[in-house]
């Protein structure tokens, strides 16, 4: 065995890492992401980062084994294009080009997938046969990972649980519905949450730390923090941001039957604020054989989530999984 | 290869059927479920069909490969104890009991996880890779085959759409819960809001087909009858029932991004009268992107389903799947 990178490439920031061959993450980096020059600097940029990884290690560059990839797109499963909005890739296939680049098999996904993914093998949903996770970041997403396998979907298009509409949001989302999950449960829609009901008369610390048109500067951090602080209307924020995620997260409980439900992202760091509300509504509306069993919980790796998945993702897909039992 | 004998037992009838090495069903049997001598006398039941039929192939004993069974009850992946509330099976391992019974592998599955399993690989779901399939009968349930695979879940307990919950469904359930969408999405659901609706004043054909008390006698095959002959309250039935699988259905079609999505069992008989509205409430609440790839079809196996599936499964157990393709 050899050495693995893993790389999440964000909107912003690219996070890479050098995993060993015994899958201990032994250091990475973290650079701005380059945009400016198009596909072709992206995927310089990335190369240069993975021969950077393994040169520090005063390995040479022959010991690298895979490069395992996670972005915010989509990816076709048939050609490995990847469209990416807040990357500079339009139908790009980014896994053959990098490999031609680095000479080792490459393996692109979505980062939300590899966060998942990550989770599932060496964080909070370890050893478990079914993981369904979320990220509750900006926007929403989710994926399931069924003994150690990403379940991709259609077209790739599985875990956009942020676009399962609910009759009783309100809110236009951008992908042309109405009532999407995300647009209220997130970071984005926290704040939207709080400044609405401030607009409407809400009182409390949120209206006193951010009085008339400043209640617009409001993030899902404040409403937090207020809510920490003890205000009802912050605290009811993320009380019925519960109930909405539950709403959604009580029937995914019922179809698949997850051993764990992993919720990651920025908003998980509310910690009970969050988790007392939600694994109480979903409780309260799966069957009894269930709700014994259930266990919500928080990501264990944090913001390393991605590393791990992109890195672990590209090694099981070098290396036969182990061979379903047959019955004798 | 060998033959393989697939056998769905039911709380009233049992059928087993003879598959040829080619996978085709040669013959198949009928028989009342043995339930008067308790387990003992079920588990002899069953190993008396399956030497049956393969003596009415005329072939020795020795050429029957394996038994695949499908029931309606609860497995214990671990342990393989059976818990079945309509038949004599409590706590009892049955694939054990059988194999001593056969000297052949037997394996024990949940029936609607037979029948949609049967239809993934034989049937409307076939070269499918993710099939999410679900038996709209007296009750409701469904399962999930992603790359030949069942989905158990933690427990087995995968699939029990009939025990989400709806707020917009009054109905109370057997299990403890309020708004299971099987106690308005079945026969028996069908049935309860079309005699709901009469009780409110609802009048036209199941009225008058119906009158005062007569309405406790409806079924939702009488319904279906009005539906058909442009009823217009039987219809609106029916679209209520689409509506509400509708509600469940979309979040797990983004969930999930499903190849196809099959309705199976006695209510999907209703035809367009079902599926017209299921399809268009399903559309209409989905992402653009699982729009245009959406796919929702009645089964094509009819009564045999789990028959064809109990076999298969066996027949997978018994024979190592393929690999894996790995990245190079």
């Amino acid at each position: 065995m050899s050495y693995i990178v893993g790389m999440d490439v964000g909107g912003t920031n690219t996070v890479a890492g050098l995993f060993g061959p015994d899958g201990a993450l032994l250091r990475s980096v973290k650079r701005p992401t380059e945009k400016s020059q198009g596909a072709e600097g992206l995927l310089r940029q990335l190369a240069d980062l993975a021969r950077h990884l393994i040169a520090g290690q005063n390995e040479p560059a022959a010991r690298l084994a895979a490069v395992g990839i996670g972005l915010p797109g989509f990816i076709d499963r048939e050609t490995g294009a990847v469209d990416a909005a807040n990357l500079p890739l339009k139908n790009e296939p980014v896994a053959a080009r990098l490999k031609e680049l680095l000479g080792v098999p490459v393996t692109v996904q979505n980062d939300v997938k590899m966060i998942v993914y990550g989770e599932s093998i060496r964080g909070a949903g370890r050893q478990q046969p079914v993981v369904l996770g979320l990220t509750l970041g900006t926007g929403l997403a989710g994926a399931l990972v069924i003994d150690g396998r990403i379940h991709d979907g259609a077209g790739g298009l599985a875990g956009e649980i942020g676009h399962i509409t609910l009759d009783e949001i309100p809110y236009a989302c951008g992908c042309g519905l109405t009532g999407c999950l995300e647009t209220a449960a997130s970071a984005t829609g926290i704040a939207r949450q709080a400044r609405d009901g401030l607009a409407n008369g809400a009182g409390g610390l949120l209206a006193e730390r951010f009085p008339g048109e400043r209640r617009q500067a409001i993030t899902a951090r404040d409403v937090w923090q207020a809510a920490a602080d003890g205000d009802a209307w912050a605290l009811a924020v993320y009380r019925r941001t519960a109930v909405l995620l539950a709403k959604v997260l009580a029937p995914a409980v019922t179809l698949l039957s997850p051993d764990v439900v992993i919720v990651g992202g920025g908003v998980a760091a509310a910690g009970d604020i969050l988790f007392a509300p939600l694994r109480e509504e979903v409780a309260a509306h799966v069957h009894p054989l269930y709700r014994s069993r259930l266990r919500i919980v928080p990501g264990a790796l944090g913001d390393e989530a991605g590393l791990f998945g992109s890195a672990e993702y590209a090694r099981s897909r070098i290396q036969p999984p182990p061979a379903q039992p047959l019955v004798r």
